[in-house]
């Protein structure tokens, strides 16, 4: 979930001015059914297709206790038949059409996308609708396709060393959080599920009033409500919905440490996160200062942790920040440095202590800050070009509580971060006393390359 | 509800034999009312009075999730009236019969007890069904125990770094499963308790079919079962009664770690737990052999971390060993080292390794293993002639799955492991990947003494 920051090797002279006040007509338009459905169409009539996504605001976090994975099966069994439409025909249709399709599960949110052109909306938006209301696969789809997930989940977290290391340090950072369990499910919880639990799911958050139409395109607002009207619509809403409402994360008073020992790990590494507050409704400054604190930190070689690990020294083959902006509830800030080989990981761990703590004492450089919001600044509107990434960032802000003036004002909120707003967060969330600290290891075998999971929140794919 | 072992300074050559074939009557007696109630009766005529216990199928364990403490509030909430008496009339009533009462909450069990004259049981018995079936506090006396909790809470927790310590390491011992929450509750969830939420938890589970009546003392069974047939008997059980089912920890690959620093802590120690199986019904070989591994390490002077850390050398102020036998799911093992100041947590972390290590390569001292083993069945003959911690040792071993012949086993059990055994039980508990070590630190100017808290899973008194 985190925000794509592209790297520009470009003059950054001739950009546009930033967005917000002044700034042209962004395209967004939105309405809502009076089921409840709310909608956010984007205008872009650059090429004649459309990209049609429904969002429904659950997923992993939603899971019932002892039933892990739940939403993310559901996701798969989406594609297995309704009242209408046999198993495999919408995936079918779509591709004989000439589109592509796929769906995606996290904490807060389950999509569907279809990205197709611009003259057959209304067909993906009726089987959308028509799985949204009459979702019947047969009943043996559901036990192989629990298979499926099964083996995808060994494919994602147990054939891959930074998967089982990131499992274990999210199970020690959430305590008393669903965010603490995997979104894929545990293996011993997934062998517990059947056709009624997702059954279940289904039909109590799988409604209009529990979902965001998001369509980007080739296509007018008007022509979109006509068709949701015409499609979504007559589904009833479900009056019993209940708000997401999860367990409060427990306060944590002592530093926590995972050590993972993998004889597949070629490069260990170390990596340390912290509790810390998401991009809140109308409240987005706080947030925008960590994020800014992550480029600062650990975004290419400029940065702090870059420059004195890599550049001023070869101590480190990757240094990174990361922080993740949108969650419904709580998110993480971290940072990590994966060691020269030779260098044991409590030497790193020092010197990654020892350069935030100099960070932490001396300051932002002001160039460094002003050269990161002007990345910052052309990312985001570069990413206007990239009219998926868009409608995704929307979907998945939606799903996270808050709304498209949150979304349209966060460029703002990043580009007011001051060097004092900086400074004031990193003292902030490096909170010793409430960190996770992981050594990922190696046996000495090792031929994983060092891919660094920082923080798997979504499993995407059918 | 570690079984206490007593050492005891006198010659054993003089006890009885073992309990097991051809024991004398142990005086427990069963029976079980129509409506699912069942009962316990130890008759012991040494004395004219009896304790009367009513324990109950539920603990801290079913707590709704974000509704941790509530079993135990609810405890507090029972001496605040009924439909016959008023607030305070049940204590006040026992205490003018001569008795003394409590009560208690841990994960698995809910437990009040009386000790009265034997002619008072019946007095005790008829308030004690009252309370079951006739709850109604009035709702003032409910916002203020709530803060009588929390006082407790900041009594039993926040004042007590080895309190923190221990609900931190819990917390990320047991992932996925409700031992991970502290007993008595997260002050953030204790705010939001209100009396509906006891009701209902009362409704649910304080009802015939859930519960175990414990007399011991001067009475007969048959005395026993025609006054709780008088009593318990017209009470209905729920017929609506859910199995306890907790969702399963989730599996563990990498070691945990958890650092806790308050200044108030004088003597830091190191204390390293690992998941373990208790005592399960009909089979508590295993188990056994964890207990007697717990005596062989850490109880006494005897033991293999005191001989190496504390007789042959003065490293340690104090070690230790623990396992919890019963529990309804699963328990720990666990193992402390406490040095000597000026000793860093890292050098006695590394000793204690170190011993373990030898001890796992050498094997445990015949000799040694014949002394505990005289020690734990001296400790059993002797529990005998405490009656109400014989009472209080079934009710737990009864809450936490197992039945009276597994109490009565338990010595033939423990008696029964050889040196292989414990070896046995040693190498397959001690996974370090599998492990949460925790290290209690000072800051150099504490002045509390250094109590290590290894497992605070009960919370007594209201």
């Amino acid at each position: 979930m985190r925000m794509p920051l592209l790297v520009l090797g470009l003059s950054l002279s001739t950009l546009p001015l930033l967005a917000g006040e002044g700034m042209p007509d962004d395209g967004i338009r939105t309405f809502t059914l009076e089921n409840g459905l709310e909608a956010v169409v984007i205008e872009d009539h650059r090429t004649p297709a459309v990209t049609h996504m429904m969002w429904y605001r659950v997923g992993a976090a939603d899971d019932p206790p002892g039933l892990s994975g739940l939403a993310h099966y559901l996701e798969h069994m989406m594609f297995k038949g309704t009242h209408n439409l046999a198993e495999g025909e919408f995936s079918r249709i779509v591709r004989e059409n000439g589109g592509e399709e796929n769906a995606f599960t996290s904490y807060d949110y389950t999509g569907y996308f279809q990205r197709i052109a611009a003259d057959r909306l209304e067909l993906v938006m009726e089987m959308e609708a028509d799985r949204m209301a009459n979702l019947a696969p047969p009943p043996a789809s559901a036990e192989s396709e629990l298979a499926v997930v099964m083996e995808e989940r060994r494919q994602v977290v147990e054939n891959r060393p930074g998967g089982i290391f990131n499992e274990e340090r999210r199970a020690v950072q959430f305590i008393n959080h669903p965010y603490g369990r995997p979104v894929i499910g545990w293996m011993h919880e997934l062998e517990n599920l059947v056709i009624d639990d997702f059954l279940a799911f289904h039909g109590e958050h799988y409604a209009p009033n529990n979902a965001i139409l998001i369509v980007a395109g080739d296509v007018t607002v008007e022509e979109v409500e006509e068709l949701a009207r015409k499609h979504y619509g007559p589904i009833p809403d479900n009056p019993d919905l209940e708000p997401r409402q999860r367990t409060v994360i427990a306060p944590q008073q002592a530093a926590r440490r995972v050590e993972y020992t993998d004889p597949r790990v070629q490069n260990p590494y170390v990596i340390r996160t912290y509790l810390a507050e998401p991009r809140r409704p109308g409240d987005q400054d706080e947030a925008a200062a960590l994020a800014v604190l992550a480029e600062v930190l650990g975004n290419g070689l400029t940065s702090v942790l870059a420059q004195e690990l890599r550049v001023k020294e070869d101590f480190a083959l990757d240094v990174g920040a990361y922080y993740g902006d949108l969650a419904l509830d709580r998110t993480t800030f971290g940072v990590y440095v994966t060691p020269n080989p030779g260098v044991t990981l409590a030497e790193a761990e020092a010197r990654m202590d020892q350069v935030i703590a100099d960070f932490l004492a001396t300051g932002v450089d002001p160039e460094l800050l002003e050269r990161i919001k002007t990345r910052l600044r052309a990312a985001e509107i570069y990413a206007r070009d990239n009219i998926g990434g868009r409608a995704r960032q929307i979907g998945a802000a939606l799903t996270a509580g808050l709304d498209v003036e949150d979304v349209r004002a966060w460029p703002e909120a990043l580009a007011a971060v001051t060097a004092e707003d900086v400074m004031a967060a990193a003292h902030e969330v490096f909170r010793p006393e409430a960190s996770v600290t992981g050594w990922l290891r190696g046996t000495g075998e090792g031929v994983e390359p060092g891919e660094v999971v920082f923080d798997d929140t979504e499993v995407s794919g059918q």
